[in-house]
Parts: C-alpha cells; structure tokens; sequence
C-alpha cells in the first residue's frame, strides 16, 4: 500500500487529492485559493464527511504546499512527510515532447519551461507546483501526467493545420487537443461497461464541462479531437467560442477597433460560448433554467452547444467508418440527462435509441442506450486525479 | 425567346456567358481581363467553335462594357444592344438584406453598397459591373445573384458564433455561407437524377474547386454551411486553410512579428490549404501527381482535404439525422474520380457503395453509387452562370 497525492497548480491556486493505492481510497481532498493574494482559503475533506477549512495569508506556491503538508500532519491524515510515495502533477501542455507521462526529473522540468508558451497561463504553474513539492518531498516519485499526451497518437492527417507547412515544422503550431486524463480514464471504464476489449472499440469520448472536448478514440488510441493548438477550439464551451471563422475575428477587431490579437483572445476565451450567446450566464445549468422560463438567448446558446457536440461526434463517425460506443461525462456530460437526450436522438439514424429510464439515473456508470441499439451509449464519471494517481504508481513500478 | 447575359465581375476582369431563353443554348461566352492595367485581354468564344482573341488598351469598366458589347454586334452574335432582354450579376456577399436574387433599382444598389465591408474585394467590384450595364444597357432587366442568398434559410442554431451576441446584432457577424447559386443549381439536377421531389430530400452538397464548400440541403433549402463569415472557413481549400484554432493564428503572429490581422489574414487565404500543406501547388491536380511520385507533403495535403470534406458529410448526416443523397461538384468534385472515391469509400458505415465504372466516366451527370446503396451519390456538372440566367427570367416574368 502507498499513498499518492494528485496536484493540479494553477496561477494562484493548488487542488489535490490524496489516495491509498492500490486500492484507490480518496483520503483526503482540497484546495487551497487564492494564494499570494490577500486571504487565501485552505479547504480540506477527509475521513468520513470531515473538513478543515481556514482563511489565512498565504504568500507564495511554497508555502502553500508547507501549509498543505503541515496540516495533513496536524489533521492526522497523515503522520509524516515520508508516508507520501509519489506525487502526480496534472501539466496542461506537453508539446510533441511528451507521449505519456513521465517521471520528472531536471530535463523534464526543463523541457516543460521550454514549452511554456504553448499553455502560457498555465504551464508555468504547472511546474512551480512541480518544483516545490520535489523540494518539499524529495523523496516522493514526481510524476507529470499531461493533457495533451493522450492525443500524441494522432496522425498527421488530423493534426495537421492547413495553413504554411513551416508553421508546424518551425512554429509547432498543430493541434494538440487537451482533456487527455478525462478521456484516457473514461475510455477505460467505457470497455469494462461493453465488457470488451478496449483495443478492438471505436469509441467518442464526449468531455461536456466548463470546458468541453470531444475525442475519437479508435483501437484505444486518441484518432482525433476538438480541441486545437489550444482549448479554444472545437465545440462551444461555457465562454470559450470553439470553431470560428478566423476572418469574422478580424472583422470584430476591425469594427471594434481592437488592435491586440491577445485582447481579442480574452473576448473569444471568457466572454464568449454559452455566456456570449445567451448573456445570462456561463453555467450551463443558469442557461438552461433560463431558456425553460422563454429566454431565446439562452435556448439558442444550449442549441447551439448540442448541436456542435452533435457535429462532432458526426464527424469522427465518419472519420472512424462506424462508432462502437459513445460516452458522455464531466460536469454536463454526467449530470444532465437532458442534453444527453437531446444529442442521444439525433443519433437515431444510426440506430441508436436512448433508454429514457437510464438516462435519468444519476452519479453512475451506466449504459443509456436500449439494449437494441446499434451503438452502445454511456455515461461515465470521470476522475482525472485518480488516473494520475495510477499513472504514478504504473511508472514507479517501472523505475 | 429571349437573350440573357449572366456577369462576374472581378477587380480587373468581366466574365460572361449569354445565353437563349428559355432553351438555355450558350450563344458566347468569354472574358476580358487586366482591365485598367497594362495590356488587357478580350477572349469571346461563339458559335461552333469560333474564337477572338485581342490585346488591348481598357483603361476602365465602363469601356470594357462598351467594348464588350461593340465585339458582341461586330462578331454578329447580337445585332443590337436592344437584343439583350436581361442582365444577371453575381454579387459575393447578400448579408441578410437579400434573401434571394432581386431585380436592381437604386435601393437595391445603396443596400449592395452598405455591406460591402462583409466582402471588400468582392462586392465593390460586382457594384461597378451593375452600374455599368445599367448605363450600357438600360432597357434591359438587371438583376442581381447572391452567393450567400440560397444560406439565409439556415436557421439561428447554425448560423450564429459562439461569440458575445452583439457581435451578430451590431456588427452583422454570423454565418453567411458561398456558392449558393452553385450549390442551388446542383441540388435541382441531383432530385431529376434521384426522381424524387426535392422538397421531400436530404442532400449533401459537395462543391469542391478551388474554392470548396459543403452545403447540408433540407427539404429544397440550405440548413448548413461550411464556409463562414467569410469564404476562408470551413474544408482545407487551394490556398485557403479553411477552419483553424484562432490561438493558433495569434501564436502565429506573435512568433512571426506580424502585428496587423490583415497580414495574417493573408496568408490564410493566398497561401495556406493545398498549397500551404504541399508547398508544390495550389492546384489539386498538381498535388495529386507530386503525391503518387512520392512526395509525403503532397500526399498529406490531399489526406487533409479529403478528411475535412469526409468531416462535414459526416457532420451534416448528423445534423440531418441521415441523408439521401450526396453530391460532388466543381472543378474537383465534378472531375476526379480518385478524390470521390476516396471520401465515397469512407461512408461505407452508411450503406454506400461506390460504382466504380459510373465514377470512371467523364463530364456528364450520373449516379456512381451501386443501386444497393442506401444513400445515392452524385456527380454533377455544375452551372452558376445558367442558374443566375434562370433568376433573371424568373424575376422578369414576376415584374
């Protein structure tokens, strides 16, 4: 048995979720927020429904994890540094360096700098989280689990933008795609509901969060995704535009008199998706109570999302030459029965019926098609952290 | 009986067809190019097989019109400029002031001129044409032709971004389509291959030229289309890049220093698509051969056109929830079999079988689909300039 603790590290903040392994027990989870701004948060779950919660000042990355790692001491989660076995770091863009995860060692940590401005906002964090808890735990197995890696088996064909040749070989400019954990994790759950081999499915993995990606997935290897060069692109998203056509941008900047690209960037990125068309709200949950209450804004934005989640899962279809199974999950994907209803029939002319009954369980792992479908339709949750967990334990095996 | 003349109108060419109607005979067609440039060119193909050709001075487009007109009579193909009973112009961009082709008056030509913005390099050119014959001819029915009009009954759920809303209500930004008048024309002759009212149909439009656009055609009318605000989106195009990530153009610009929207946008045009990925040509027939000898590039940049058309198939048998029938049109579309095969063998999920020997055969209208298959795939000739032909009488007999 060893414990590992999942790190996701964001500019001013730091998830984690600390498991028993094998056997996958969460002993504890939490975050800490706003960290070197004014009264940062601790929030700790553990044992059975018990939670530590603190508002104090929290200077820099570096003391929160001393902060964290002193209060799984005083919390008696656990009782020494050295009981932590392996650390795994959720790190959003990996370039074409990294084809799966990866102890970290100084090259890595390098390397990952390197590509830093593939994932400007979040790279950089990603790897001062790295580097304090290697200080902080040197002797736990540091692990980086990308999001991007999954989708490295891609060919070319779909990675490949068309645009100067040169912009991929000199600029790496391609498409990388994300939610790599989510999909790597829910395909794997998806093969034990069809109670086949993973390896002989064609399968789409419908990512439906605040963020949202849809992935091809044949042969247990990532075919294609939504997602581009980088999460921006694909399907609408709570404010992220998805696909867009690159000349009403300039237009917009144009008309508007925007002369940074990057401030347009932040329009397309946060003001944009369900938030921009429908003006209430980028919850997808507000959305929806809005437009059930006669808001055309907001019933245009949920029509809008499904409809491209549609499109996309019509196109790897296509792409794929058939589909086996078709898996929603994340926030929306597991939760709302009736975007996965509204998707799921629209698929019937490739023989596929929603099983109405399953479709409205909720927090399983269900098949919610009827059992006379030509195509299996699941809802899976995902759990991004304990994927990375087992990522951790898989490469200190190997070590 | 009655004589019309369909114009495109370019920068610095005037393009021509003049027709009989009803019977749709072809009296001339031809060109003139380099107009208000050093050495221009007049080109008028007649009769059977007759052909004049010169070089000469048109400072302007009023005097390419009148000059037009002087080789129409000299030649003998009219005897008068009374002959011609009517004028069709293609004009690019419609926005959604015209929902159809209109007859021109003076509001027609002010509202033309308002959203020339939404095609710069386009409708100012197409507005210079219509002034000109209506000074040259002003007895005749001058009407104009959109390429976006056939799109306007795409409904909202396809037609607007992601984008902040205001940027469709105040600026006019959403989904405009192209090809229209193409895409219409085919439609009509794929329900007289397929025997069956178009009104009852589910067709796929595939107009693959140099330009290239995929049109989901419901019950007689357009519900979605591949290009966007502009004809830069949607399939990998000659020099296009249709769709891409914006951040991957932003990244573009800030590694290659360039600060204007314009510059970039540039590129995405002029070199980008078939001839960005290959860097041998931005023909398709070039990049076939360049391919078959070898060269990876080149072969890529064909994988990546044909997947992106596969895509939108795939997308809009989605949206449509099946399709009956698929078309292929325009220089590629109506003259490789190779690129059709291709795509047609990737749509086996759906019951399609290629008929090899149909698709073998050479300009002519046909089904190459086996008459097993579930959903009948089309070539046909495609023939804007008759359709804009056809408009003008249609809107001559409503006057």
């Amino acid at each position: 048995m060893e414990k590992v603790i999942a790190i996701n590290s964001g500019s001013s903040s730091l998830k984690f979720k600390l498991f028993m392994m094998p056997t996958e027990e969460v002993i504890a989870s939490g975050k800490i927020e706003r960290i070197g701004i004014q009264d940062s948060n601790i929030d700790i779950k553990y044992g059975l429904g018990r939670r530590y919660q603190a508002t104090m000042e929290i200077a820099n990355y570096k003391i929160a994890v001393a902060i964290l790692m002193e209060m799984l001491i005083k919390l008696e989660i656990i009782r020494d540094y050295m009981e932590i076995d392996g650390v795994g770091h959720r790190v959003v863009a990996g370039g074409e360096y990294f084809k799966q995860s990866v102890i970290v060692d100084d090259e890595v940590v390098a390397k990952i700098a390197k590509i830093a401005d593939l994932a400007p906002l979040h790279n950089p964090a990603n790897l001062i989280g790295i580097k304090a808890f290697r200080e902080a735990l040197p002797y736990a197995c540091s692990v980086a689990v990308f999001d991007t890696s999954f989708h490295q088996t891609m060919p070319a064909v779909n990675y490949v933008y068309s645009t100067p040749y040169e912009w991929y070989e000199k600029l790496g400019i391609r498409r990388y795609g994300a939610h790599g954990t989510s999909h790597r994790y829910v395909i794997k759950e998806a093969a034990n509901l069809l109670n086949r081999p993973l390896e002989k499915l064609k399968l789409i993995s419908c990512h439906l969060g605040a963020g949202a990606s849809i992935c091809a997935v044949k042969n247990g290897k990532s075919y294609n995704t939504s997602m581009g060069f980088t999460p921006l692109a694909g399907v609408t998203m709570a404010t992220r535009s998805g696909d867009i056509d690159v000349s009403a941008v300039a237009y917009a900047m144009n008309q508007l008199n925007i002369t940074s690209i990057n401030d347009i960037l932040d329009i397309l990125n946060k003001k944009s998706g369900l938030l921009g068309i429908s003006g209430v709200s980028s919850d997808s949950r507000d959305v929806s109570v809005a437009a059930k209450n006669g808001n055309e804004r907001a019933q245009l934005a949920m029509d809008i999302f499904e409809r491209t989640v549609l499109d996309y899962i019509g196109q790897y279809i296509a792409e794929m030459g058939g589909v086996d199974g078709i898996i929603f999950t994340a926030g929306i994907g597991e939760n709302s029965s009736s975007v996965r209803a509204r998707i799921v029939e629209k698929l019937a002319y490739m023989g596929i019926e929603l099983d109405v009954q399953e479709n409205n369980k909720r927090g399983i792992n269900n098949i919610i098609s009827t059992p006379n479908s030509n195509v299996t339709v699941m809802r899976v949750m995902t759990d991004e952290e304990l994927m990375i967990a087992r990522d951790v334990v898989n490469l200190k095996k190997q070590q």
